[in-house]
């Protein structure tokens, strides 16, 4: 595509463009160069990084058969496991209990209180056992209680300092190099990228914007209630302790519906999860492209498929056969997993 | 705002632009005109208009001490009475009642049931009578039942051809021509405009990109629940007779927080629907811009404070003049109330 002359265009750049001429023109082989370097330098050769840039090519041709109007070419990502890492544990689990260490000194009943008991004790055993509605009382006890902007600060207080055990990082230099090439060769190409997770929506606005390049408003997630009041004079929005939406599975697409209100034409997923919104996405007719990131390196990250209670990749695995999703086989299709691997 | 050189430009455009720079060096006049034409013609010069001018000054003044970045020029506006003509009854309220009249044939007993009866007979009291609860089957009943395509369909096929008793004309040419200005304006001053109305939020996403320039995923509203599901093996999404959200009052800046994830920095609204949007954008410290259309205008359009069950102009006027917001006098302030005025 060539830039289309401004109809606003003034004199003066005119002028400016006029007295520059020479020296742009002197420059075509490097520049020409540049428009055709490698958009996505992060994966190696293969059948995955093929079908990205030939799905891309193919919706982005002008008078092609198969060309998508920009305001269309909407994409959807998973974060957990797909745009960051989520082993062994996703990391918003990891800041619950973090954040129920940090409030124990003012509730000192958690000490012979379960599940906060065994976050205290570190006993991992006694937190499983305390299943879904153990888990569901930390993570009330960590996201609710305190206004928007509270929680916000508490979210982005905590990733400056909290570190990833293994790899001695902040969470946000977990995220994965070529995941981040491809957000921005989309966008390039005209794309709204949007991440759809069943992470809390208000864990991942305080930093998406800066480590993805996606907008809070361009975030989409799990969230729980919040209550419009005022305290002294000043307007609040108070987080409760109730869920108001659960974006996985089936509720990927409700979500994509409601928040987005168009179907996108590429989805990015790593488990079952993520099935409904790639079904979502590629079942509608028209070119469209799916993708699961499989964990298959154990060496510079993870290799798994069942990640305990926080999703499995199988169903979604057989269905990326028999719909013709690309699946990434982490080890030999990226060059490098972590922005951190190139220094 | 000058137009940046692109970094990618090809020889091509550049040895096309030395081409035509003859002809453009002769257009300098016109298109300095043109650059400093009034924004808002169809506002008269007044209080408002000043305001608003001022307000976009002070924040996209690079370096300015109210200097606010693209990226969080975030304004919103309510829809029904605020971009769109509202009144003797909400469009919506239009559509809902001529649905169930176009379903009747289907449901022989709707003719001895209320609220159902009420319509078909036209009877405008016991409607009334019928009360929230008959209001709400109505509702339910024109926007439940189908898939979330088919009642896009519905109800882009519903605006092409009915039209409004009094104006004769289809209902998205009953649109505020000063506002449509005062949209543009903002997006070209770098805001992203929204809609957040109490109306549904699928009953706006299919003409508003068209109408206002604003695309689906910068539209907020009310919601009824949805449901993923498989039909002859293609993934649908089933609309459901039950309420997911309203987007009136203080459920206003919850959506805001919910879907857009940032606090706006100017809101636009007509009732006390309104109000808690207003307040939660403008009491937040920092220059920020609260503005109301009051219909004064009983000629070219309608001068009402009351709205019935469809929202009244009380306790936001009050708070407007405690918080400096603007309060558009559509009689006194707008050149033109629609479009087709000016032809």
């Amino acid at each position: 595509m060539t830039p289309k002359p401004s109809r606003g265009i003034s004199r003066r750049v005119l002028v400016a463009s006029a007295a520059v001429l020479p020296i742009a023109l002197s420059l075509p082989i490097s520049l020409s160069a540049q428009a055709q370097a490698d958009p996505l330098p992060s994966w190696n050769e293969g059948a995955a990084k093929q079908a990205i840039l030939a799905f891309v090519a193919r919706v982005t041709q002008q008078g092609g058969p198969d060309f998508v109007p920009p305001a269309e070419r909407i994409a959807t990502f998973d974060n957990d496991g797909t745009l960051w890492c989520e082993h062994p544990m996703p990391v918003q689990l990891v800041f619950a209990l973090d954040r129920v260490k940090a409030l124990a000194p003012l509730h000192p009943q958690w000490k012979d209180a379960q599940p906060f008991k065994a976050v205290l004790d570190g006993d991992m055993k006694a937190l499983a056992a305390a299943g879904e509605h153990g888990l569901m009382q930390l993570v009330m006890t960590a996201h609710a209680g305190m206004t928007t902007e509270e929680f916000a600060r508490i979210v982005a207080d905590w990733l400056a300092t909290a570190r990833d055990p293994r790899f001695k990082r902040p969470y946000t230099e977990l995220v994965y190099q070529p995941m981040l090439e491809l957000l921005a060769y989309l966008r390039a190409s005209g794309f709204k990228t949007f991440v759809v997770s069943g992470g809390g929506i208000e864990f991942m606005r305080p930093w998406t914007e800066r480590v993805y390049g996606i907008p809070p408003e361009q975030v989409v997630g799990s969230s729980i209630k919040t209550k419009f009041e005022f305290r002294r004079g000043i307007p609040i929005l108070f987080r409760l302790p109730e869920l108001n939406f659960n974006d996985d599975k089936e509720g990927k697409p409700v979500a994509i519906n409601e928040y987005i209100g168009r179907r996108p034409i590429a989805a990015f997923g790593n488990s079952d999860g993520d099935l409904q919104m790639l079904q979502w996405t590629t079942m509608a007719g028209g070119v469209r492209f799916g993708l699961i990131v499989h964990h298959t390196d154990a060496e510079r990250e993870y290799a798994y498929e069942q990640n305990g209670a926080f999703g499995n990749l199988d169903k979604a695995l057989t269905a990326a056969a028999a719909n013709n999703w690309t699946v990434v086989d982490m080890k030999r299709d990226w060059k490098v997993v972590f922005p951190f691997e190139r220094h």
